[in-house]
């Protein structure tokens, strides 16, 4: 059920981080701290949010009265910018599972944190990730069978 | 910027819209009602929500404790159900943009919604969706061009 999944730390470049998403077609990005340990899991609409102008955070309404190119801000917001220094301050439950959980603790946990994937750690390590899509398609086939 | 994308409705089997996400490897689905306006945008997420089980979702701590299979569960509470009857009772923001929406525009109702795709409707009518990864793509282009 684990998938091999790019993994970025807290020091990568934000722009370098959103160009993997976009490249890959990702659900989302594990961030790793130092000793390698999931710190958040973020899903793709969380990494569009690193790329929104200040104002436009503070206030929604603004994004449809001012004329600004949204690229414009990726490059100056995203580019030589840390990933940390973008992350959501809330400390939310983190989407990370052990290695032996099984799918309905993951499921769980995908459903409780809102997230399209859960890190999956086996000993303190990034094992991997289980994406949405493929735990739907885990359990529809155990369904059938 | 707007992708064609797989559309259920409130009545459709939730079995069947899993599967969906699931072979398709889809972000998410929009669901509409009679008139063919989206009611709800659902990420992948909370699609896997659907399969657990009620006393799951009310204590989250019993998803450890309790050995039964989630597919068991997908088979018994998806199957011959109509998605409506899944669905959060919350109403949460729709994540919806006209067709004539800027960029900054659908990357603020990303962001703000949560969601992994909003749904583009022209005048009135689905549009298609853009996803968090073409969004993405799109405005790291413009940002290196």
């Amino acid at each position: 059920m684990i998938e091999q999944y790019p993994v970025i730390t807290l020091d990568s470049d934000a722009f370098e981080a959103s160009r993997l998403i976009a490249e890959q077609r990702l659900a989302g990005l594990v961030v790793t701290d130092e000793s390698g340990h999931p710190s958040f899991v973020l899903g793709s609409s969380q990494v569009v949010r690193f790329m929104l102008p200040t104002y436009v955070q503070d206030d929604p309404s603004l994004a449809g009265v001012i004329d600004e190119r949204l690229a414009d801000h990726a490059a100056d917001n995203l580019s030589g910018t840390p990933v940390r220094n973008l992350l959501p301050h809330d400390s939310e439950e983190l989407a990370v599972v052990d290695a032996d959980a099984t799918v309905l603790e993951v499921a769980t946990t995908m459903g409780r944190t809102n997230r399209p994937l859960v890190a999956v750690v086996d000993g303190g390590e990034m094992g991997g990730v289980i994406t949405a899509s493929r735990l739907l398609e885990l359990a529809l086939a155990g369904a059938e069978g």
